[in-house]
């Protein structure tokens, strides 16, 4: 159902022309029809930030946007003033055939950096989706189909709340590829939230979410995540339960992320506890996440603790309070690692399941945090080694 | 000629049985005869750091050592007290044979991290190789075969001083891999230093080499370089020159490590230039040498600059100011980016030498810093996830 399945909201996704794969959906737009417009977002860090999220950022400064219209195909990054251009023309076409201003329609693309976009295909896309605009599930999918590039399935999520719908899509074979596989997702709700209150929940949601997948490390130019709200349900909901959902819906889209990552055959959750503080085991999960010896184990089903400790040992005295030898590392429940000391031997490790988990208690606190990240494989370097620059 | 061109110096490799490779020399003795026995190390900074830097790092605190025993076939890291009892008595067995105490002998172990030495093995390869110690040059290679894992040539240095010598020998696949393949480092010189000066003009050398390699940003358990003066020429080197062939020596090794780094099919140089500080310039040199996307573009002869300054974008703006619509970087010395937008057309950068040179100009200082690394390929992967732990 994607982002259709709040009230109030249209979307489209149709073949512009713009991606290299032949007969491939690649323009979407997302509507929303109100009685509400409110709208929260929250972007990439990236200072070569590419054009349509500058334009974008913009549009989401008073809260508002009536649409977003979201391309594959193109990047629109490092393509200076008229890169900009492009976005703001892409944003007026859309504005035009929606009877609104074009500083409240949104621009995400994503694709390969350092090209400008074929602008007629987009402008005529626009029209395209315009016509085939729709509140269906249909359309919801339609639309999540055409922001996928090296995704190899579209990834949507549904929940209800007391009276009041949340919908989203995402696209991204992990965060990794600032080239082809940049991170962009919507998400919609009929609820009654102002800007402000939408815009807490998003960055609560997405810190939890977005901010701990780690496919390679690789930080896009192009990253978007917008909540858009409609309204049409007129149920003001419980700002608790609300936020929840908005966490579960950036939880969900960002597991499917995981498990369609590029090449990937392992989804693998790096989880710390007996930290001294959240943000101790934050960057002890990061470090073991970042370590390609590690993912590189773990795509040969090796069990190998080694690499995480050694990955461990590189996390500062100042950031996380431990002593090496009290650290114990389980991976998929067997205790591998027992205070910094070789523990269960490694046959017993079963190394078959898509999911692995590694689990690190460092006995120096209470505190926890996940991260959730993949196997590196010959597939991924082949993927992104092949790629057609 | 490795570790036996500077007189004084005798060294051996021979076969202890330590190693799954069958015939392979495994084990390693390095001899400083004297008169001088000065001595400076450098150890690795990993939080889990083997039991042979924890006892090294004891033996080079009073500026002398008499001899170092080195072994490949593992790594005596997270092995616990009886780990350390290892290498103490490893230290015991080399001293017995050549009359020193135990506290004037170094360790070093490469290998699998987190299982015991078999130190019957080892305490007789010390026997077989005080046997064989000898100042030729054979012995040197001997030794410099001895301390290889998944390297696939011995690495070794020498030069000529006013009236002195350096030799030296390296082993590591890239700085990559913390558990088979750990750089190990020993330097000689007949030099007559002081261990305040060896100190000085190792830590200076290592700084600007083998710090400045990255092949996958894993940061071994068991990294360790040591440098060693017998004064059997006599000589007291011209410091500023004795310092220049040190950082020679160290830069030459380190070149080596990344020449002959796992599965590589490419040497990369990042350099910054055009930065406010050296720090600055390093620090973006590290975050572009670190990049999975374009290691694997590069594989894939692919001169992808999006992947260049995507990574470059990921430097807070706190460490490195410049402004993304002044950044130039130039692939094989073709400006592919231009100011922050396309530059000439990649199709005119010829991909095929080994070395590929990255040269970014930030345009916001007179700084330059340099950082080598490596392509990551199908082999890399290959050699680090069917490594039998």
């Amino acid at each position: 159902m994607s982002v259709t399945y709040a009230q109030g909201f249209r979307a489209a996704g149709v073949q512009a022309g713009i991606s290299a794969v032949e007969s491939k959906r690649d323009l979407a737009m997302v509507v929303n029809d109100g009685p509400l417009q409110a709208a929260a977002g929250v972007f990439t860090s990236n200072r070569f930030c590419a054009a349509p999220v500058q334009w974008s950022r913009g549009v989401l400064d008073d809260g508002k946007a009536h649409a977003i219209v979201l391309n594959s195909g193109g990047a629109n990054a490092c393509t200076g003033p008229e890169g900009y251009e492009q976005s703001a023309s892409t944003a007026e076409a859309a504005a035009t055939a929606l009877g609104c201003r074009r500083e409240d329609v949104a621009v995400c693309s994503t694709g390969l950096i350092g090209e400008l976009l074929p602008l007629d295909r987009i402008i005529a896309g626009v029209g395209i989706a315009n016509g085939a605009l729709d509140a269906g599930e249909r359309a919801g999918l339609d639309a999540a189909e055409a922001i996928m590039t090296t995704d190899t399935t579209p990834k949507t999520f549904t929940a209800q709340g007391s009276g009041y719908r949340l919908g989203g899509m995402v696209k991204g074979s992990g965060m990794i590829a600032p080239q082809l596989a940049t991170m962009l997702c919507v998400l919609t709700t009929d609820a009654v939230v102002s800007a402000g209150a939408l815009q807490a929940a998003l960055v609560s949601g997405a810190e939890m979410s977005f901010n701990r997948i780690d496919v390679d490390g690789c930080m896009s130019t192009n990253d978007t995540v917008i909540l858009l709200a409609s309204g049409a349900s007129g149920v003001e909901p419980d700002p608790e339960e609300f936020g929840r959902l908005v966490a579960q819906g950036c939880a969900s889209l960002a597991r499917q992320i995981i498990g369609d990552a590029e090449g990937s055959s392992h989804d693998v959750r790096i989880a710390v506890s007996g930290a001294g503080s959240e943000e101790a085991a934050l960057a002890c999960a990061r470090a073991v996440a970042s370590s390609n010896l590690l993912k590189c184990a773990i795509y040969g089903n090796d069990p190998n603790w080694g690499r995480v400790v050694s990955s461990l040992g590189t996390v500062p005295v100042a950031v996380a309070a431990f002593e090496a030898d009290e650290v114990c590392v389980d991976i998929n429940g067997v205790r591998v690692c027992d205070g910094g000391r070789p523990g269960r031997d490694r046959s017993e490790v079963d190394m078959t399941p898509r999911e692995v988990h590694v689990d690190i208690d460092l006995h120096a606190g209470d505190q926890r945090a996940e991260v959730w990240t993949d196997d590196l494989t010959v597939d991924y370097v082949h993927i992104n080694a092949d790629y057609e620059s």
